[in-house]
């Protein structure tokens, strides 16, 4: 008798975003295993399925108690926002499977990124090279985050920022916005989500001039436009080049 | 009587990658205008809705046909494999509708990205910060990308790249497998990906020493592992710190 465990990347909250397979991992499940702001985005899903909740940063508890279902029969779905596999639950579960020596099978179902939705809701920033970047310093130490900062800057890559800055951490996103200042123009669009395709949603497009301005917290996505970003009707577009080499309109 | 454009993020072509949202937009839609390759994945979806098909290298003259549609009062969907946002239509869309200086309502909704689908079924490699490159200088000075090539490799980015060999295209390949042999360890996995979810889906994990060996093509997804990555059961992951900071088995 052996269970399995299947990551699933629920996307950013809204049924209309979670794929079909994503959805079916869920609804087939013998027990659903998440962090408790992320079960209720899905309540009315799979209604018959036990849930088993746990909070903010009890992550490793939260993999150990899917993982014990699963040593014991049961077909387990972790939930993960996003797409599990971006910063998301995946690697954990891979890493606490492997240190329990299970021979547990290990699935990973993709989900709507926060840098997919977050790109979407802003136009097109996202048609060239871009980094993506965590500014959280828990699990990374600070120094490693501002030096990939500084290069992802300075090859002019676009940035996406995943929680750039929380209640108490302030600092790496402060140095961040000095980065910026320094290498690109103070008129680059920044792309500013939070809460993508939830009831709160918020979309707004700054500059990196007044970006330490901005309202920004943990949950909020930035992406940082590169040496060829503006701003179209509205909309943050980063032209991929078929502009120089090909005559847009047909005349 | 104005009509719009909506660029959908597919996924990577089954159905059940496919989230609810764009498939509604492709089913609403009174045109759907893709690249005939595309428009095969979903020749099931939507059987009353007209198609406007073209071949590779047309994608200007895709979208204008999309935006003279539009023009015309039609609600057009423009579909994108994988997620739009990223090197997709729905930058050339803005760009399109500008230039021609129409008030169109644009609007792009996100899919599962080559990215998304590549890091699910290889395991967990994107745990920690990660790099997006696309090899293809068609649009983009080949020195600009190996410039981001060689910073990203240095600020130890797991790098995850489009389009890394073409048929006649293999210098840009040949030179990254350069500068990784020189900055990353030799036994560094790299994660190779073709035709994810689809019918010819291939999966396989080598090094950076053998990646100049390896079967790639113009729609094979590289995923190159960082210091911290590894094999664990068959699957690539990318640990992102707990391990260190906590005792990953409750004993």
């Amino acid at each position: 008798m052996s269970g399995s465990i299947v990551v699933v990347g629920m996307g950013p909250g809204a049924l209309d975003q979670m794929t079909p397979a994503a959805r079916a991992a869920i609804e087939t499940a013998d027990a659903i295993v998440g962090y408790t702001t992320y079960l209720k985005l899905i309540a009315d899903l799979a209604p018959g399925v036990p849930r088993a909740r746990s909070g903010m940063r009890q992550e490793v508890q939260r993999i150990n108690k899917a993982v014990a279902l699963a040593a014991a029969g049961k077909r387990v779905a972790v939930i993960s926002s996003g797409d599990a596999g971006i910063y998301g639950m995946a690697g954990l579960v891979h890493e606490v499977v492997a240190e329990r020596n299970l021979a547990l099978d290990v699935e990973v179902m993709p989900g709507i990124s926060a840098l997919n939705g977050a790109a979407a809701l802003l136009g097109a920033p996202l048609m060239t090279d871009f980094a993506v970047i965590s500014l959280s310093d828990q699990l990374t130490p600070r120094a490693d985050i501002l030096q990939r900062v500084e290069a992802a800057t300075k090859a002019d890559f676009i940035l996406c920022l995943y929680n750039p800055k929380g209640r108490k951490r302030v600092e790496p996103f402060a140095l961040t916005c000095a980065i910026l200042e320094q290498h690109r123009a103070p008129d680059t669009p920044v792309g500013v989500v939070r809460a993508a395709y939830r009831e709160k949603q918020h979309v707004e497009i700054t500059t990196v001039a007044n970006l330490r301005d901005a309202d920004v917290n943990m949950v909020t996505i930035l992406i940082v436009g590169n040496g060829r970003t503006r701003i179209i009707d509205g909309k943050m577009v980063t032209p991929r080049g078929y502009g120089e080499k090909y005559e847009l309109a047909e005349r």
